[in-house]
C-alpha cells in the first residue's frame, strides 16, 4: 500500500524528469554523495517532532536496531558529523519512507523519491539562501509546470511575532504548527485552533492573525522594520535584517517576480532556525477564478543551523540551508499531462532493427547486428528464427525505431545493407 | 554494519560504472522498470531456497507484512504475472538488501546494487540467451577489467549427469550445491562432503567427478553427446544440444574465445531451469603464476522458465532469462585501482567560478553567475561578500574548475569579463 511499480513509461518520465532536477544541481557546483536506506532509529529520534510515529522501523533480527530513513537532510547531517565535515555542497538523490496515509492521485506516497540539494558551512549571510532560491526558480521553469510563487519567512521572524503578541516561548512550536494551516484553512478557522486546542489567549490570537495575513515584497519588509513592537525584538529585527539582504541578492538574481514574503508561512518541521520557503504552483489562468489558488507544494526547504550539531560529540554546529525539491507531485502533474495529451512516448532509444526478408538468414542478422553493437549502435533484432519481414517492420513501428537495417540474399550477394527509413519507407542500399 | 555512505569520490565513481553498464542495456533496447524497495513478505517465500534466512524484514507496525527486496528477479517476476506480460526486455538498477556476513573490502554489502537485464517470453532457443552472454562480454571488455572468463553451463545437463550417476531426484538441489564449490575448493573436497553431507554413495560421487572436471568448448560438447550414458537421458540430450546451439551464436557474434563449456558450474539459486553462466576475472598475467587464477563472480545469470507462474494464480508460465552484474565487486577493484593510481578525480563539474579582485563586487558577481546559469553554464563562486583573488583561483585548483570569470572595477566600467584559464595563466577579455 502506497508504493507503486514504476513500467516503462513511468520510469522513461522519471528518469527524464531526475536528470533535469539533477543537472540543474551540477549547474550550481554540487557534488553527489549517497547513504544507505537503512539507518540506525537511535539516529531518527527526536529529529521529525510528530512525524516520528510515521518512521518504518526493521524487524529486531538480532545485531542493530535498525529504521528506513525518512528523509535525505538528517541522513546528510549524520554524515557530516560523522566525517568531521563543515562545509559541502552535495546533492542527493534517492528514495525515502513515511508510514503516511497515502494519497497517491496527488503525488503521495509510503515510498518516494526526494531530490535534495544543501549548502553546508559558515559563510556570508543570506549568499547560500539565495542560491537555493535561485534553484526552486531554475527547476520549476525549466519543467514548464505552469506559473508558481515561491513564499518565503524566517523562523525568527515567526518568533519574534509570537513573543511580541504574548506567546509563551515554550508555545512556538504548536503555534508555528497550527499557522501553517493557513495556506489550507482561513484565518478564523486557524484562530480557533489556537484559542481551543492550543490553548493561546483570544487577544494573543488575534494580535498574531494581524501579522500572519500579511504578504508582499520588499515594501513589507520596510514596513515591518518600522513596526513598533517588533522592531523592539532582537530575533525579529535580524530575520527582517537578513530577509532584506535576502530580497537585495534575489533581485540580482532577477527572480522576485515570483518570490513572496508571506508571514503565514511556517514550515511543519523543528530543525528549522532561519529563512523557510516553500514554492507553490498556482491554478491556470482562468477567467472564471479571480485569483490564483495554490494546488500544492512542489519544493521547500529552510535554514536548520542547529541539525549537525546533534549528531556531534561535541555539539559542534555546521550552518546548513538547502532545498528538497518535491519530485512526486511534479511527477504526477506530468503523468497526467502526458496521458491527457495522448503523446506517445518511447521507452526504448533503440535505433534500428536488425532484419531479414527471407528465410534461413538468423546468421547473418546476428553477424551485423554484433557489429552494431561493438560500433556504439542501439539495435535489436527479434528473437526468432525466421521472422516475416512485415511483422519486423511492425515492431520498428510499434516500438518506434526509426531505421530498418536489412539483410536479404541479394545484399548478402552484393555486399550491402539496405537501409531503410520507418516512417518514409525510402531505402538506401550501402 | 554491511552498509556504507559514498563520498563524493565514490558516489562520482559509482555514477560512471553505472552509466556504462546501462548504456549497454539500451544499446540492446531493454526498457527500465522500477519497483518499490518493499515487497509483502510472503512474495519472497520460497524463492531463494537457503537465501531465505538472510532476508531483512520489516517490524509489525500495523497493516501488511514486509520484507526488503533480496534480489530484483523476483520482483521483476511478481511484475509481470501480476500485470499479465507475457513478452518483455527490461533493465533494473537499484539497491537490495540481504543480512549476509559483510566482506567490504571484496565488496560484499549488506545493502548492494544490482544491475539486471532479463528477456521475458516464448521466443526461439537460445537467441536470447546469446544475447545475454554477449551482454557480459561487451560490459567487462567496455570496463576493462582485464582478463576474464564466461562458464557456461545448463541445469537440464547437471540433472542428467546426475541421474546418470545414480543419484536420486531428491539429491540433485543439494548435489548442485557442493557441485558449485568446485571453484573454491578441490575435488577431493567436494567429494568428500558429497558422501559425508549429502550422503551420496562413493562410487556416485566418483562418476560425477569424472563429469564435472570437464571444460572445454564446442569440442567437449560434441564428446558428451556421443557419451553413452548421457547420450541414453533425455534432459541431458536437450541441454547438449541447446548447448551446442548457444555456441554457434556465440561464433557469430566473435566471442567464444572467453567462452568455456563447464560442468562444475552450478549456481545456487533455485529457480534455473536452463542455461546458467557466471563471469570471472582472472589474475593478471604473472611468470610466477602457472594458470591464472579467478579472483571471483563479477557476473551471473541463467534461465528460470518456471519462476513468473509461481505468482500467477493459474501457474502460467513466462520463459525468461537474464544476467546480473555484479557493481559490487567491479566498485571495489575500481575504487581500489583509483587509489592506486592517485589520479585525481573531480566530484563536480562546474565549468567556471566567477571571481572578483576587489571588495564591493559581490553584486557583480551575483549577476554575471545569474547569467550564466541562465545560460545553463555551470557556474560558481564563493559564498563571501569580499574574497582575496588567490583564494578563488585557490578554489579553482582544488575543485579542477578549468576557468575563472573575472569582473573587478576595470571591467566593468568597460562592459567586460576577463576569462582566465587557471592551469595556464591566460586571460583573454571578451
Amino acid at each position: 500500500q502506497g508504493t507503486r511499480d514504476h513500467a516503462p513509461a513511468q520510469a522513461a518520465l522519471r528518469e527524464r524528469l531526475l536528470s533535469s532536477v539533477v543537472s540543474c544541481f551540477k549547474r550550481h557546483g554540487a557534488a553527489a554523495i549517497d547513504t544507505p536506506v537503512l539507518e540506525l532509529r537511535e539516529m531518527l529520534v527526536g529529529k521529525y517532532g510528530e512525524g516520528a510515529k510515521l518512521i518504518y522501523e526493521l524487524q529486531d533480527q538480532g545485531g542493530e536496531l535498525l529504521a528506513l530513513r525518512y528523509d535525505l537532510t538528517v541522513p546528510f547531517a549524520r554524515y557530516l558529523a560523522m566525517n568531521k565535515i563543515t562545509k559541502m555542497k552535495r546533492y542527493h538523490v534517492a528514495k525515502v519512507y513515511r508510514r503516511d496515509n497515502p494519497a497517491t492521485t496527488r503525488g503521495r506516497y509510503r515510498e518516494f523519491y526526494q531530490c535534495d540539494f544543501d549548502i553546508a558551512g559558515q559563510f556570508d549571510p543570506m549568499i547560500p539562501d539565495a542560491e537555493c532560491l535561485k534553484i526552486v526558480h531554475e527547476i520549476l521553469s525549466d519543467l514548464q509546470l505552469g506559473d508558481f510563487v515561491i513564499k518565503v519567512n524566517d523562523r525568527r521572524i515567526l518568533n519574534g511575532v509570537f513573543a511580541v503578541c504574548g506567546v509563551p516561548d515554550s508555545q512556538f512550536i504548536p503555534a508555528c504548527c497550527t499557522v501553517d494551516k493557513l495556506d489550507k484553512m482561513p484565518w478564523e478557522e486557524v484562530r480557533s485552533e489556537m484559542v481551543g486546542e492550543k490553548g493561546l489567549s483570544p487577544e494573543a490570537a488575534d494580535r498574531i492573525g494581524e501579522y500572519v495575513q500579511l504578504h508582499g515584497g520588499l515594501d513589507l519588509i520596510e514596513q515591518l522594520l518600522q513596526d513598533p513592537k517588533l522592531s523592539q525584538n532582537k530575533e525579529a529585527k535580524e530575520g527582517l535584517g537578513d530577509m532584506k539582504l535576502l530580497f537585495e541578492y534575489l533581485t540580482l538574481f532577477g527572480i522576485t517576480g515570483k518570490i513572496s514574503f508571506d508571514l503565514s508561512l511556517a514550515r511543519g518541521l523543528d530543525y528549522y532556525t532561519g529563512v523557510i520557503f516553500e514554492a507553490v504552483l498556482l491554478q491556470q489562468e482562468n477567467e472564471h477564478v479571480e485569483e490564483p489558488l495554490s494546488v500544492g507544494s512542489v519544493a521547500g526547504g529552510g535554514r536548520y543551523d542547529g541539525l549537525v550539531g546533534m549528531f556531534d560529540a561535541k555539539g559542534r554546529k555546521v550552518p546548513c540551508v538547502g532545498v528538497s525539491i518535491g519530485i512526486e507531485r511534479i511527477f504526477s502533474i506530468l503523468e497526467q499531462r502526458l496521458e491527457a495529451s495522448g503523446e506517445k512516448f518511447r521507452t526504448t532509444e533503440t535505433q534500428v532493427l536488425v532484419a531479414t526478408p527471407q528465410k534461413n538468414l538468423l546468421a547473418a542478422r546476428m553477424k551485423l547486428i554484433s557489429e552494431l553493437w561493438d560500433a556504439g549502435i542501439k539495435a535489436e533484432m527479434l528473437y526468432k528464427k525466421d521472422p516475416k519481414l512485415l511483422k519486423q517492420l511492425q515492431y520498428c513501428e510499434d516500438t518506434g525505431i526509426p531505421l530498418a537495417a536489412i539483410v536479404g540474399e541479394q545484399e548478402l550477394a552484393d555486399g550491402v545493407v539496405k537501409l531503410r527509413d520507418v516512417a518514409t519507407r525510402k531505402e538506401v542500399r550501402m
